[in-house]
C-alpha cells in the first residue's frame, strides 16, 4: 500500500503512475483460442464433446450436453432455503430496478410532414456465460440474466463447465430463478464457439454476455462481430472517499471487500484526514487476520492499495474522474452533493450504511461495471445491453419535395449521383 | 446479380449462401499499426510530423497541426451558398432528431427506504475521424459529431488527413455548423494513437468515432480499452422490398445508390412479383449506363446484388430478419403494418416517395448504421453513444438491517468474507 499527499509536491507523477499501473497480466491465448472456435465451428458438438473430456474431464454425448429440467430441480431441492430466499429477494430488486430502464419508443411527424420514429426491439437470443470452479458466483448470474430477460429477450441459453461433472447447485437454482431457458454443462473458448456459430444441440445466439478466464474472454473478442458481445472486465476496484466521521473498520472492511476478489483487485482510499487514513490502514491489518482469503486480500492491498490525502473532500472531485472507479463509495455527511459533482464512476454507494457489498447482492443496480478507467466512456450491464434502436423515416411526395432537393444536392457534392438519381426521378428534378 | 425463388427446394442453400458471403477483404494492416500506436504514444508529435510527412507528403511543425479558425473561415466562404444551406438544413434536422434522445434520470426510494438513481453524464471529450479524399463526407461530419454535442460532449476533436494539404471545404464547413472543438490536420493510425494517447498539441479523448480505411479500423480495435470506440463498420447494405405497385426505375435507383458506394456493397431486392423483379434489374441496366460511379455500382450488383421472390410480402418478414439489413426499404402500400413485424433492421425507409438516400442526409435520424447483420443486437450511432450510466444506491441503518443479512448470506456462500464483514459489521450480526 502507497500513501499519496495531493499537496505534495511529487503527487501528479505518484498519481500517474497510480493510473497507470498495469494490473493484468496478459496471458497469450489467442492462437490456442482460434483453434477451439475453428474446431467447433466446422464440427460441432462432435467438437464441444472432445474439449469438455479434455478440459473439465467429462464425457458426454450430445445427448447430456443440455442439463435437463430434472437436474435442476435436484439442484434447487439441495440447496439451504435461507440461501434460496436470499436469491429470490435479490432477483426481486434486481428485477425492480431494471425494469425501470425499458426504453420508450419515439413516433412523431415533423413540421414538414415527414414521419419519424425511433424503435427498440430485444436481442432475439443471448447467450450467458457462467464460469466453473471457485468463481461460479449465483449472483453474477443474476446480474447477467435479469436484464436480458427484462429486456425481451426471448431465449436466454447459458454455458457452465462442470469440472469433473460437478455444478453448483446455487448457480443453477439462480438460473431457474433468473428464468433462463436452456443450459449446457459446457465452458471455456468451446462453449463460446457453440453460442456464436451453433452446433447441432445448441443453437447459436446473437449477443453473448458473462465473465471467463483468459480463453473466454479472447474467444470473445474473436467473435464479436459474429455477436455481439459485453464489456471484457477486468480486476475489480473500489475507491472509497471518507472522512474521519467513519469507523475505520468499517472502511477498511470495504477496501477488503475488492481486495480479496483478486490479487489484481485495487482498492483506493480519499481522505481528507491522513490521522484517520493511518487508522485505517491499521483496521486492515486487523481484519486480515481473521479473513478466509486474506492471503488473496494482502497481495493485492500491498501491491495495488492506496491511501490519498486530500485538503478537503471537494479536492476529491478531480482524482475520482481521472480514476473513474468502477465501485465509488462516499463515506460522507453530504454523499448526494458530492456524487452530484462527479462524471466518471461505474457505481456510486451513498453514505456510512452502504457498503459496496450490498450493491454486489441485493442493491437492485447492476454488479457487472465496467473496470479499468473504462466508466469514462462505458456503463454497467443493463437492459439497454439487450436491445437495439431501428430509426424509421417516412416521407410523402410533399414532404419528400421539401426536403429531398438539399439531399440530391448534397448527394452530388459528395459525387454519388446514384443516390441524387433515387431522390430526383422521384421529383421529376431531371437529375442524371 | 442472382435471382432465388423461395419456393424453390434449393433455396435455403441459396440464401444461407447469400447471407454468409464474405465481401469485406481483410487487410492484414496490424503488426504496422502496432508500431505507429507505439510511436505515437513514445515520441507523441515528433512521430505525429513524420507520418504525416510519409503518408500525407505534407511537411509541418507542431503548431501547425491544428486548422484555426481563419481556415475555416476562407474555407466556408469558399463553398457554394446552396451546399452551405443544404448542409445547414440537414444539421438542423439531424439535431432536432438526437435531441430527442437525451435520456433522463432516475431517482427513486423503494418501499424498504433505499434510494436507487440511474443518472447519464456524457463523455467529457470525443474525437471524431473523417477520411480524406474521395470518401471525405461532409454528412458522415454532421451524422458522427452533432449526437456528440446533443449528448454534451464539451470537447470534441476532429482528426482529418490533408493529402498534399488538400482538404475539403465543405468537410470544414460541416465541422463549423456541427459545433466541432478544434480540428487537425492528421490521419490514418497515427491520429487515432493522438487522441487515445494524446500528444504535447492535441489532448486525449475518451471515445473515437467514425469510419475509416483499414489502418483507421486496425488502430481503433487496439487502442479500444484505452478509450471508447464505436463499431466498425463493414460495406454497405439495401435491402428493397417492393411489390409491382412501383416504378421499377424507382427501386433500381434505390438498389444502386447502396452499389455505387464500394463493390463491396450489397443491394437485394425482394419482390412478390417475379416480373417486377426482371423489370426492376432491366431498369438497374438501364440507370448504370449514365451513372458517374457506373463501374463501381456495376460490380457491386453484379457479384453481391440479388432479386428474392416471395409468394406474397408477408414472407418476407423472416428474411429480413435473418438479413438484418443495415437500411431496410420498404416501398409497399402498407409499409408501417410490416415495419411493425420486423425485428432486425438498423434503419426503416417507409413507402415508396422514402429513398434511402433521403436518409443518408437530411432525414433526421444517424446515417451511421450497423452493417454485417449486426443489426441482431446493435444499433446505429446516437446521444447514447456519448453518455454513460452510473447507479446510484444509498442505504440507512434502517434499509441496511432490511436488505443487508440477505447480501451478507449470499457473500458467505459464495466464500467472499470481507464481503460478508464489510455488512455484518454495520450490521453488528458479529459476522467473521
Amino acid at each position: 500500500m502507497r500513501t499519496l499527499v495531493s499537496t505534495d509536491a511529487d503527487f501528479e507523477t505518484a498519481f500517474a503512475a497510480l493510473l497507470n499501473m498495469k494490473r493484468e497480466t496478459d496471458e497469450d491465448v489467442d492462437s490456442q483460442v482460434a483453434a477451439i472456435l475453428a474446431d467447433v465451428r466446422r464440427r460441432g458438438d462432435a467438437a464441444l464433446i472432445e474439449y469438455t473430456a479434455r478440459f473439465d474431464r467429462l464425457e458426454l454425448n450430445a445427448s447430456g450436453l443440455a442439463i435437463t429440467a430434472d437436474e435442476i430441480e435436484a439442484a434447487c431441492a439441495s440447496c439451504d432455503p435461507n440461501l434460496l430466499s436470499a436469491l429470490e429477494l435479490a432477483a426481486a430488486r434486481i428485477r425492480a430496478f431494471h425494469h425501470r430502464q425499458i426504453p420508450g419508443d419515439d413516433h412523431f411527424v415533423d413540421d414538414v410532414g415527414v414521419r419519424l420514429g425511433l424503435r427498440w426491439t430485444a436481442v432475439q437470443a443471448a447467450g450467458l456465460y457462467v464460469p466453473g470452479g471457485t468463481a461460479a458466483y449465483p449472483s453474477s448470474v443474476l446480474m447477467n440474466a435479469i436484464p436480458a430477460k427484462a429486456a425481451g429477450v426471448e431465449r436466454l441459453v447459458m454455458v457452465v463447465p462442470s469440472p469433473g461433472g460437478r455444478l453448483n447447485p446455487l448457480v443453477l437454482a439462480a438460473a431457474r430463478i433468473a428464468g433462463i431457458d436452456e443450459i449446457y454443462r459446457v465452458g471455456g473458448a468451446q462453449a463460446i464457439g457453440a453460442l456464436a456459430y451453433g452446433t447441432a444441440t445448441i443453437r447459436p445466439v446473437d449477443k453473448i454476455v458473462g465473465p471467463g478466464n483468459a480463453y473466454v474472454a479472447a474467444a470473445k473478442r474473436r467473435v464479436f462481430g459474429t455477436v455481439g458481445i459485453d464489456m471484457i472486465a477486468g480486476p475489480s476496484e473500489i475507491l472509497v472517499v471518507a472522512d474521519n466521521g467513519n469507523d475505520p473498520g468499517w472502511i477498511a472492511a470495504d477496501l477488503l471487500s475488492q481486495a480479496e476478489h483478486d490479487t489484481a483487485a485495487q482498492s483506493i482510499l480519499i481522505t481528507d484526514d491522513a490521522e484517520f487514513g493511518r487508522r485505517v490502514a491499521q483496521a486492515v491489518d486487523s481484519h486480515l487476520k481473521t479473513l478466509s482469503r486474506a492471503a488473496i486480500a494482502r497481495d493485492s492491498w500491498d501491491r495495488h492499495g492506496a491511501v490519498i490525502v486530500v485538503p478537503s473532500l471537494a479536492d476529491s472531485v478531480p482524482l475520482i474522474d481521472r480514476i473513474a472507479p468502477e465501485h465509488l463509495e462516499l463515506a460522507v455527511a453530504e454523499p448526494e452533493a458530492l456524487a452530484a459533482r462527479v462524471r466518471n464512476a461505474g457505481a456510486i454507494f451513498l453514505g456510512r450504511f452502504t457498503p459496496e457489498a450490498v450493491g454486489d447482492y441485493v442493491g437492485g443496480p447492476n454488479h457487472v461495471l465496467p473496470t479499468a478507467r473504462s466508466a469514462r466512456f462505458s456503463s454497467g450491464l443493463g437492459v439497454l445491453d439487450f436491445m437495439k434502436r431501428t430509426s424509421l423515416l417516412g416521407c410523402d411526395a410533399a414532404s419528400l419535395r421539401a426536403i429531398g432537393p438539399a439531399a440530391a444536392r448534397l448527394a452530388e457534392a459528395e459525387g454519388l449521383s446514384a443516390h441524387g438519381l433515387s431522390v430526383g426521378i422521384r421529383l421529376n428534378l431531371g437529375m442524371e
